[in-house]
């Protein structure tokens, strides 16, 4: 990317990039590193794991004359499952990516009802499905086992706190260690937790 | 759904409802017969299969105060990947669906390379995949799978012909009874193939 000389933003950018280049993944995005991750497990015949597209509701669509139609009115509408999905050895693959810059704790509101009815019907039908949770101030990423959420989910709706705190996600959870190629390699987990 | 009285395409549509009330599924969209099917089978707890969204190439959006976002300008994408994914005891299922008016064949170009491609990746993992294709005139589904779609993908690529022959469908596919509450009930098929 070029950025006119001197402009701010664009040396701020050079400057993380560089950085995010040495020391790690600081400064992209949970879904960017997914995304890569994914790519490669493709490509390397490792897996088969695409994020969904996103959902949108179409109103009105407009059909000019010698070039493609165009969507000229439309709403985000929210999902109904989680985000990505796919298979493993032989294994269906389901799981919500969740990125926050609280450092002590995860919010719940991160998650939505339906993701998490989505997340146990999976889970009642012997898929693996798990939560990948990112705290970017602190660039540690983390998966989360479904079976874990569900039981802060379900504390939480009887009046029990609002989020889950960070060392109960050290705890409970994996950590996710940052590899050159595949960024978020949690499949490395995966193979340690169920097979 | 109301229409105005005596409006042509009104009558023609309550007609239609009506016929395949009565003797089928005449006049539904594949689309939609699937779509009804997995949620009889979420609804029961037999399986967890979804239809992703339609992949939209978002380029302008506005906010305005007080009201959800709007897009304003998107552009359909072509799926790289297969519509339908999902989960049925601990197995990975992936497949396409795709309706003909042909009585006598089924065009390859209905195909896309990418989606033989990704249904291909998806084999090579151990996941369920195939198609279902509808010869709508006839009032016939059929599962074929996908190794089989391979073969004559493969020989046209070769030059060998552009489509494959109802009969063939036929022999190698397997034929979808018409159920009343899953009125696509391709589980019925997998029972038998893959268990």
């Amino acid at each position: 990317m070029n950025y006119p000389n001197g402009r701010k933003n664009g040396d701020l950018y050079k400057q993380k990039k560089l950085y995010s280049h040495q020391f790690g993944n600081r400064g992209m995005s949970l879904e960017k590193d997914i995304n890569d991750t994914n790519a490669y497990y493709l490509e390397t015949k490792k897996a088969v794991i695409h994020k969904k597209p996103t959902p949108v509701q179409i109103v009105k669509v407009n059909y000019p004359k010698r070039s493609a139609a165009v969507i000229t009115e439309a709403y985000f509408k929210q999902a109904s499952t989680t985000d990505y999905n796919g298979v493993y050895r032989e294994k269906y693959i389901d799981f919500e990516a969740k990125e926050t810059k609280n450092k002590t704790l995860f919010p719940l509101a991160n998650i939505h009802a339906h993701q998490v009815e989505h997340m146990q019907a999976v889970a009642a039908q012997g898929g693996i499905t798990f939560l990948l949770i990112r705290f970017s101030v602190l660039d540690e990423t983390y998966l989360f086992p479904a079976e874990r959420l569900f039981t802060h989910w379900y504390a939480h709706l009887k009046g029990d706190k609002k989020s889950i705190a960070y060392k109960t996600i050290k705890q409970q959870g994996y950590f996710i260690p940052f590899q050159y190629k595949a960024r978020v390699d949690y499949l490395t987990i995966i193979d340690k937790l169920y097979f």
